[in-house]
């Protein structure tokens, strides 16, 4: 095949299903996603990478349909034990899935960097595409939050996220360890060499921003910026999955398509919208970005081909 | 009850059922174990402590009778998902018992002692007796090898036990980090206050010495050697369990209870011996320990009860 190269700007849960829909019309040797480590974190000894592991057991079509996370086919014996010593259980680890954070932790704590433990994982599953950590570096995102018991509070991801299952307002996100934080190999690189670059229809605040805050990641994509297109998370105004809604409106952004596109407007030419707000297309073009508008919702039978196709060939110079 | 402390010098399997023989026939809350930590080790980033898990499950009537070590009840799957990816799988852990290691990894990290998290644990099994590791500092016993193609290398305690089955020849053992070791909080004075101080029929070359390595531990026990019973491992030249007569032999010793007398004359005034071994109560005796012998096989029935008898009742000054 002599498709031409292909990078995902990568969350998790929406940047998995985009990239199981672009799988098929690409050549998987040529497809490289660049995920987000913010939501990372260290519990019970483990490095547990929540992103990079949604993607990676998504296209493995081993990720639990239950949960939306995880691997099918779990069982939660090793939580219950921690649950008998009153220990911490409301980061749901199952015990297929443990197995995932146990070996790359070894394998960190051996000397290897995490995308080249990335990439061990990604081949054990066969899963073709080179999927990169944004970093090396140890970025964690940080959310203050804004009511409740823990109000001003700066907590990590996944106590907003999964601990207060993401039910609280939030004041503010910030990247930590960002600024020194350096791309991992091979992501410039990606990005640079990409005929087409693809913003994932993830969390734009808690996912893919912090992919961009790894300097000279938002510069790399914003130099190729006529080869970026952007699929909108936001969908007649929310979110199909998490808080990406709640979210933008607590920080002062827009929920909807035209607060999508000017987030994205620096970085991306164009934008993908759903019919649902075909109504908005102008307004996403007064951003000075090409809004497409088609069908988006990724689990509607023919969404995915014909996403994909979307994807490849609108975004090119035109 | 007014029974009097009794303080049990421990390694894992052996000490377990001497401690589980023992717990009848005495006020639990006067009965401490002082456990070895030299086969400790941090593997997939978890501290992994054998030798307190196994008394830990075994008085909770939890130790997996397949298998003779971790939880009863047990699945594999993240050791399955840890070898799908070609990592680390030679030293077995079921779910279940992962917990265990996720939860005292957990509470190190957040700075708990060892001793601390050793409780918890023992509370969340409700064990009665006080369970203590002999120190909260790093100590790791280290095995040479003194044949295959690994000779005169020197391995961890468990590369050697589980990774090598322990069927190599050993040239030397040495504890590491003994010298700088202090002993746990409890440790001194639950010697100190015993009326009786057994030293469990553990391996005494593995799993006791490094119990006796940290520094103060050996002196404590000496200085009351009057109250010190050592109940014997080996019955009729062999071990119960394990290589213990193999490395007495391979490390200069004699495979015999007069060899284990040798190795104890300095801190036991008494030894416990098989009946199988009656023919040798006089060389014992020679060697400066008082001889008594009766059934030891603790699996045999009546066994547990009897020994228990003798273990706490013939052991005082006389």
């Amino acid at each position: 095949m002599s498709a031409p190269p292909v990078c995902v700007i990568a969350g998790g849960v929406g940047a998995a299903r985009m990239l199981r829909a672009l799988l098929p019309a690409v050549d998987p040797s040529k497809l490289t996603a660049v995920a987000n480590v913010g939501d990372d974190l260290v519990l019970h000894g483990l490095h547990i990478s929540p992103d990079l592991d949604t993607i990676t057991y998504t296209l493995a079509g081993e990720i639990n349909p239950e949960t939306g996370w995880g691997l099918r086919g779990e069982t939660w014996q090793a939580m219950e034990t921690v649950g008998r010593y009153g220990g911490i259980d409301w980061f749901n680890l199952g015990d297929r899935d443990l197995g995932t954070h146990l070996y790359r932790t070894q394998r960190l704590t051996e000397g290897a960097g995490l995308a080249t433990v990335t990439a061990e994982i990604a081949r054990a599953w066969d899963l073709g595409l080179t999927l990169l950590p944004v970093t090396e570096d140890p970025v964690r995102t940080r959310i203050t939050l804004a009511e409740g018991p823990d109000a001003g509070r700066e907590v990590g991801f996944q106590e907003y996220f999964v601990q207060r299952r993401h039910g609280v307002a939030v004041a503010a996100v910030r990247v930590d360890g960002a600024e020194a934080a350096t791309p991992a190999p091979g992501v410039l690189e990606a990005i640079g060499s990409a005929e087409r670059i693809v913003i994932a229809p993830s969390n734009p605040l808690v996912s893919i921003a912090p992919v961009l805050a790894v300097p000279g990641v938002a510069e790399a994509v914003t130099a190729r910026r006529d080869r970026v297109v952007a699929v909108s998370p936001i969908i007649a105004g929310a979110a199909l999955k998490g808080p990406a809604d709640r979210l933008l409106t607590e920080l002062g952004h827009e929920a909807s398509v035209v607060g999508v596109a000017r987030l994205w407007a620096p970085l991306a030419s164009t934008l993908v919208i759903d019919e649902a707000d075909a109504a908005l297309a102008d307004a996403v073009a007064a951003e000075g970005v090409t809004p497409i508008v088609t069908r988006t919702i990724l689990a509607e039978p023919g969404v995915a081909e014909s996403l994909a196709r979307i994807v490849l060939d609108g975004a090119g110079p035109r």
